[in-house]
């Protein structure tokens, strides 16, 4: 039973003054339990140590992580305090120092309570004092280009990391810390540092955005360590501030307070920000980003304010969270690079170790999630990582399986989601979710396809090298706005050379792809989703099958495209192969000189290297990509080109790579792409011999097409025909049709059919 | 002693009537030894296929091995066999169908000994049976574009692919089949085979070169198991046959007499085709391809003609040519990508599974061989394999010591060189070797550079998808002549546009590149080489210096190249850095448009993307693979540019990578290009974090220039200054050197100076 209750903040110590009113949801009493006055408290409990050194030298995982950290830690003391006075960007030293401090601050912190070594404890202690030094004698960050300055780092965000990391060393060495250090600290450093990203920059702590999830569990943990039921309550519920009016966008252009957006806090950011599937309408780069906070504010309140029950949240949405994330990756363990994300990113980062040993731990022992942490080769130094490294060293370690899902996005999970087909080696995904915020892309069923190999069909994901400084000090590039996020950058439909929602992020944030039909499982599997909104008056359905196909080596990818729209539109439909362009059916003429293929919409960083009118009925092309070959099958229109197209121009400062696509462009009304994926055979630099390097595929045709119906036919080079059916305007399971093909009069039971001839 | 006698061919039983007379040398006596007529006697013998069943169960690499071709061979078994008609070219049904069966054929023969089983002895028996009805019925191959055209494939350099194979498969089941059977295999099939690779098409057979290796070891190997003297004589000493007069080229170009090369046969190869060092001029790549027929022939030979003493001849050349293969590859194991050659072929290739096991068994059990072989994961199942596998498995397996090494070119050793600098995780190859023939590329004095993480500058290698039937048949690509082997594709200097040689092979065929010096160990190691007849009345000399600087974290690179050419001339200095753009201390200007920088030379192929007017005494540029980042420090001579190349332009066909480059643009006389090529730091995708991500170098002067010195200084961030001073002129260690540089009067002793100041 949750009671809401409202309460006023006395003793407020920022030089603005403020009234703050909060609202608190979520407790079972008006009472505040009194906090346990033992440190540590947030992460690692004395009990917990206690267990972990009866633990030492028994459990390889834990033993190799902490002999590795125990090296790191020890020769940053060698090395000495640096607390430089802020000033440079992401990448650049100031920057880089303050953060591997706070990242050494915690390590130290743990190693300390786990050696009982007190040099940790001091390196903790002295650093700390270093930063109550300097603290108030610093204003904000020099670097004026966020929309939340912070004073250590050139935004609030990177402040709350600190705070968060920090706060853990803190909470290690507080009992032995004496009582007026403890109090220097408090007063002079972590109590204001507290204030400065939250009562401060409410534009930056009173969101719903991975943002504020830092700046809660920051301010929260900070609370926590030093019962400070004010911030606490802060972090929880949020601030009852009005945000300066002339402060509405972050940097990446996200509203600061959407319409309709009224709760702030750590709560709501767990009702918010997830999907109850656990999707995170950021996409999985940020969710992974976003977790860390989640997790570890949540660990805390689990020891300190067992009551609240957090891990039960929203029927345990956080360890749902978990594997979300994990679903959304490849075999290498990457995650989809969908909206804002930097390629690469993986099971492997710090984040990832932390909540998979978590969701080990608090969420069930799943044995799946072992072998994941076999392959992080590392765990946590607390009691999730040492119940995880013990459940490795006792053999218990399961393959994961990844299986077909849908994961929903929204609060309600009513808002889009995203079709995940996995099939042998084969990973299809498909985007029809919300927009993703200033972090969005205008991809609305757009897709990206895997094999164990890598990507086949690739998602650029950003423009940015992450903390690069070479690059505009690490962040967003500006072709990331002018390339990356537009709809020509995406394996999606282009209609008018425009982007969807014209480019228009709030525009985008209204609505969110509608999920038409999704079955995970079998030999035919099929995502199926619409979009109306993002062109005024087209309606769009994307059909996705995997299927299997016995005399094909790999399961093979059916897309039907669907548009109805008015005579006259003009279609671009990219598709992004990874590899190099092996042969095709039809001939190609490449350009002697090359000129940008537009001036706006992403369409000015595209060379047409080639291209062709399409003669026949099919356009057939097999790329390969040093290790196998795929060939792409599409039915023709009359009318129809293709354009080899080279992502590169307008790119001043060479921020853009020089990957290769392929546009069908097409001109007409309401129509449908069909098309056919095929991964084949292989190749071997060492033996040099290609194996089954040609398609099975001998064609592909569209036998119906109308608002209601898609039937595509293809035959196999073997002689076999086969045929899919699909309803596309009625996703009733029962449902029966019929239809006339150009063939013959065609019944069938249900959404699909697929069947041989 | 080696006494030459001659001998006159009788019974002579093709068509064509010749007259054949073949002078031999290395033989101890003038009475022919009697050849056992015991089999197996080739690769395998009776002693040694006692031994291996003595050992199986026992030695993990070679019961694996041995598994993993049973496995293979019951599946081909199960198969059937085909036979097809010779029709396709490389990569088509028929080719790559005969291509499987020789290799099958030869291991099932293996397996018949081993394992004892009939059935593989069955499957050899009825497949030679087939090959033996198919035979008298074809005429050449259908495909016409060879300059010897075989029967099974489209040349005969595949068809005696297929004799060495299977001759070793036919000797393995000599005595168990029945004489009849016998007699017409050798009648019907193996001899006129024979003879069509050889007698039928000399300009195959009797040439210098890895095609006529083949000959020479189909020819000699099946004659070796039918006991046919004039087969043996002939592989071993050559044809006395005029090549009729209108066959001068081969495919590649190459001649098929070059001016004064009288000698043929497999002795003369031994001699003209390797270096005393064992490099071979075509490089690595084509090195490893002819190594099989010589390794398996020599073993022949050493089984059944001890006499000769084959693995001893020529200071036992064969393993030191092992030994020179494996000192030609990088981190990775993958051969350096010089002259024609497929990038990414490397140790783990069958021939060299072959090959390093045999160099471990008969050349001295050197065990950092054996490192190689595990990670091979293989060994090749015959008697040296069990050697290898068996001191795998004793734990004797120490690391290969990778050293500094120059591996001069030409049978005397004296017509040019590779240098070779390895220096902590850093590779650098200079080439200043022969042209390498057909296969050779214009690029002497050219150079690759490779770390732990793979290719920092980097060779294109050929322009060729080995054995894919979609780029041309598999073979080359007119872009191999028109691209990768013009001097532009190269890491060297261009003149006016101009390739070496004017892309004469002919010409350049006649010089070598001269090595000047060369120091390969120390905390300074150098390689110094000329080239005088590239250009007319230009000299070149190129001297690349791996230094170790105390204060950077990764050896550096000093590159010096000196001219001495007239007034006026145009240089073009590429450098192919693999990896993104991060950054540059000038301001390229990127062009809206593109167009191919030239009409020829392979300019046409280069899209200059951006370029600048150097300003200021230095230029600098970072770039990041992923992992890493490299900068380059060049100094700047008034009136320089800088051109941001990307390969691709005037490609109809998509035959070439997009990879960018770097041209350096100079117009002068005299002059020396100096630059400094840095490795530093880390990348990691799942951290984010950098590491060193800028140069150290904070400057680099020219202090000197002339005809008889070079003397660079560069500067350090961190203030060091560091020099090098190198004379041109005078190599003599004891010579000493007084020179006026911009800054002081500098004095050395010896060839080079390297200090710090």
């Amino acid at each position: 039973m949750k009671i809401k209750f409202c309460y006023i903040s006395i003793g407020f110590s920022v030089a603005v003054v403020l009234s703050l009113l909060s609202c608190v949801e979520g407790v079972e009493s008006t009472e505040q339990q009194s906090l346990s006055d033992e440190h540590p408290s947030l992460v690692l409990t004395s009990a917990g140590v206690a267990e972990i050194k009866s633990n030492l030298g028994q459990v390889p995982l834990f033993d190799q992580t902490l002999e590795a950290v125990t090296k790191e830690v020890d020769a940053e003391i060698t090395n000495g305090i640096e607390v430089p006075v802020p000033k440079d960007l992401a990448g650049g030293y100031t920057h880089e120092r303050h953060k591997s401090n706070f990242f050494i601050m915690q390590k130290a912190g743990v190693l300390f309570q786990i050696t009982g070594e007190e040099k940790y404890a001091v390196y903790v202690r002295d650093m700390l004092l270093a930063y109550a030094e300097m603290w108030p004698t610093i204003g904000k960050h020099p670097a004026e280009r966020s929309y939340a300055r912070g004073k250590i780092f050139w935004q609030c965000l990177n402040d709350a990391n600190w705070l968060v990391y920090a706060g853990q060393g803190y909470d290690c060495i507080y009992d032995w810390l004496d009582e007026l250090t403890r109090e220097k600290l408090n007063k002079e450093l972590f109590r204001p540092y507290a204030e400065y990203v939250s009562v401060e920059n409410p534009q930056f702590f009173n969101r719903i955005h991975n943002h504020s999830t830092w700046g809660n569990a920051a301010v929260g943990m900070i609370g926590l360590v030093m019962d400070d039921e004010e911030l606490i309550n802060w972090a929880l519920y949020g601030l009852d501030i009005q945000v300066a009016g002339d402060i509405v966008k972050d940097n990446d252009g996200g509203d600061i307070q959407p319409e309709g957006q009224k709760e702030a806090g750590f709560l709501a950011q767990i009702d918010h920000s997830f999907s109850p599937d656990g999707y995170y309408t950021e996409g999985p780069y940020y969710q992974r980003y976003a977790m860390y906070p989640f997790l570890i504010f949540a660990q805390a309140l689990a020891n300190k304010r067992p009551e609240l029950e957090i891990l039960g949240y929203r029927d345990g949405l956080l360890i749902k969270a978990i594997y979300a994330l994990i679903n959304q990756t490849n075999a290498s363990g990457e995650f989809f690079p969908i909206n804002d994300s930097q390629k690469g990113m993986s099971l492997s980062s710090r984040e990832l170790v932390n909540a998979v040993s978590m969701a080990y731990a608090f969420g069930g022992n799943d044995s799946g999630l072992l072998s994941i942490v076999e392959n992080q080769g590392r765990v946590p130094l607390n009691n999730a990582g040492m119940a995880a490294a013990k459940g490795v060293a006792e053999g218990k370690a399961k393959k994961f399986e990844y299986k077909s899902m849908e994961l929903t996005d929204g609060a309600k999970g009513d808002e889009g989601a995203i079709g995940i087909i996995r099939s042998e080696d084969l990973t299809l995904m498909m985007k029809y979710a919300k927009h993703g915020m200033g972090h969005g892309h205008f991809d609305r069923l757009g897709f990206l396809l895997y094999d164990e190999t890598g990507e086949v069909i690739q998602d650029y994901g950003a423009a940015r090298w992450v903390n690069i400084e070479h690059k505009d000090g690490g962040g967003y590039l500006k072709e990331n706005h002018s390339w990356a996020k537009e709809t020509v950058a995406h394996n999606t439909l282009v209609v008018d050379k425009d982007s969807h929602f014209d480019g228009n992020v709030r525009e985008a944030d209204k609505t969110s792809g509608t999920p038409y039909y999704f079955l995970g499982e079998g030999s035919v599997q099929i995502a199926s989703a619409k979009e109306m909104n993002a062109y005024d008056g087209i309606e769009m359905q994307r059909t996705m099958a995997v299927v299997d196909v016995e005399e094909l080596e790999n399961p093979l990818v059916i897309d039907l495209f669907s548009v109805q729209a008015p005579e006259g539109t003009r279609y671009d439909l990219p598709l992004y192969y990874m590899g190099e362009f092996m042969s095709s059916n039809q001939q190609f003429e490449t350009n002697k000189d090359l000129t940008p293929m537009g001036t706006n919409d992403g369409y000015q960083h595209l060379w047409a290297e080639a291209q062709t009118g399409l003669v026949g009925d099919v356009f057939s092309m097999t790329w390969f990509n040093g290790k196998k070959f795929y060939t792409v099958t599409s039915a023709v229109e009359s009318g129809d080109e293709m354009i080899l197209t080279r992502i590169g121009a307008t790119d001043p400062n060479f921020n853009l790579r020089r990957d290769p696509g392929l546009i069908h462009r097409r001109k007409g009304g309401n129509t449908l792409f069909a098309s056919l994926y095929e991964t084949h055979g292989s190749y071997d630099y060492a033996s040099e011999r290609p194996i089954n390097s040609f398609t099975s595929i001998a064609n592909l045709e569209i036998l119906h097409q109308s608002e209601a119906y898609a039937v595509v036919g293809f035959k196999l080079k073997s002689g076999e025909y086969y045929q899919f059916a699909f309803s596309l305007a009625n996703d009733e399971e029962t449902s029966t049709h019929a239809v006339a093909t150009s063939k013959e009069r065609l019944e069938w039971n249900g959404i699909y059919d697929f069947r041989i001839f």
